[in-house]
């Protein structure tokens, strides 16, 4: 796949309209991409703790019949009645609206009445389209895990996978990104987590995949870039997905890549019981519904 | 500045013309390099360590009468031979080859035959043009320093800001990048150097300059990002230096900008007794050129 576009048809593609509970949808663009999802039959919609008069700019546009409302009184409030939805098996599906990211994490890892499975671990997921590479790519984690340790790593890396394999990819190729291709245990700890997922992935255990690294960014994706530092990586200098170090370096690619490279975005977290639809703060109608549209084909 | 060029032109304004030591400089880019330095009267060119044959492929080009070899069996001997002629005052600066960064530097960082002062740090600093920015950003550290301490990002900020004066810009911006712009300082100690160095430039402990951070490198880059987030920084949204947290996310930002936003970029190691001209294996002849030009103005 090349465009985001594409997530959007495999999702109208699905036999069966999951619910998604929209928190505190009281921004253009969110209430914009619901729109969509409601017009494109993608998924159904709760909106929690969305003012009538806000709700009302939907009234009449297409697919609006399978709309409903639930009242909150704040923000905070919504996040945990959308909670209680997908406990209630009413909502299969999570959106972000105006709403911060911590707020509705926070009613997510609630250990009495949350969404988390015992050990598990979130992360958040990005699917970049970037109009000069040759197709989309899958990156993590640039917004929630700071700095994964070994068992959030294998988490991360099994998410990554479970994603990129809904998304028609049988076998995906893995890059650990690091800024060198040594494993440096005393400087670097990562390079060693990386050393144990690389020699995992090898027998077999994650699947069906290629996974390597350390090895810096440019690398696994320009094989005359690879070929130039005498690099023979399985990769082939086209790595399906991206793992990052840590936060830093994922935030930065994320952003720098919006800015400079004109990369369109859809954005998840992973790891709960549902997916999570979390675009950033002034996204724009599509990346939001690009995002919801990824999540339903993770259901 | 809008382009590396202007750096160029700023080399050939300079009234003295420097010597550089150009350690093994058996690729082609490197002589390319070298050959246009010597053509436009950039710099005096010792080449350290090049093979007879070799070199005589710049033979009757123009300035290479200001050309001047000097024998070493390896890169390494070629490296503390170059060393050695800084302190023996012969040259002024000094420009890597075909020898890895590790080399040169282990060379350069000698305690009794190195090119360090006491509790000098070394950094690498890059210059990078990106065709859709309107000018040209400086950022580190990309590939020397893993995880700077408080000291050492006090050295860096100094180091950097230098680099922006004599590039004429007599205020500058300064960005320290985080993925967020909260002082987190337990999940994030690197947040708490920030808010020191923020607070001491702002009592003009660092000359005239704006320093501002924690923020992310998209608000520090475009002011309708900022104004989107309502954050209020004083770097309006155009910064002209920027400091990474730690190697992968600037590594991961000067290699993804240059696969994807097209960035031409010129580097330094800064910190030693002079300039070191570092550029990334596989650079090109005009990357190595604007290097050496962008160590002579640190003159």
């Amino acid at each position: 796949m090349k465009h985001l576009i594409e997530i959007d048809e495999m999702a109208r593609g699905r036999n069966a309209t999951p619910v998604v509970a929209a928190v505190w949808p009281e921004d253009d663009s969110t209430l914009n991409a619901l729109a969509m999802a409601l017009e494109h039959g993608i998924a159904d919609v709760i909106a929690v703790g969305c003012h009538e008069q806000i709700l009302a700019k939907l009234a009449g546009k297409p697919g609006t019949e399978r709309l409903e409302a639930v009242e909150a009184a704040t923000p905070a409030e919504a996040a945990s009645v959308a909670v209680a939805l997908v406990r209630q098996g009413k909502t299969q599906l999570i959106m972000k609206g105006l709403v911060n990211t911590d707020v509705l994490l926070k009613a997510v890892l609630n250990k009495e009445c949350g969404l988390m499975e015992p050990g598990g671990v979130l992360t958040h997921v990005t699917i970049g389209e970037i109009p000069v590479h040759h197709k989309l790519l899958l990156f993590g984690d640039v917004a929630v895990l700071p700095c994964p340790n070994a068992e959030q790593r294998e988490a991360q890396l099994r998410l990554m996978l479970r994603m990129a394999r809904r998304l028609g990819i049988d076998r995906p190729r893995v890059a650990m990104v690091h800024c060198s291709e040594k494993v440096d245990e005393r400087h670097f700890p990562v390079t060693a987590h990386y050393r144990d997922l690389v020699g995992r992935a090898a027998t077999g255990e994650f699947g069906d995949c290629i996974v390597d690294g350390p090895l810096d960014i440019k690398t696994v994706l320009n094989a005359h870039a690879a070929a130039v530092k005498g690099i023979n990586s399985p990769l082939q200098g086209d790595a399906d997905i991206l793992v990052f170090p840590e936060i830093e370096s994922g935030n930065v690619f994320y952003k720098a890549m919006t800015l400079f490279a004109d990369m369109k975005t859809a954005a998840l977290v992973c790891g709960a019981r549902v997916p999570l639809v979390v675009p950033s703060r002034g996204d724009d109608s599509d990346t939001k519904f690009h995002s919801l549209a990824a999540a339903t084909i993770l259901l």
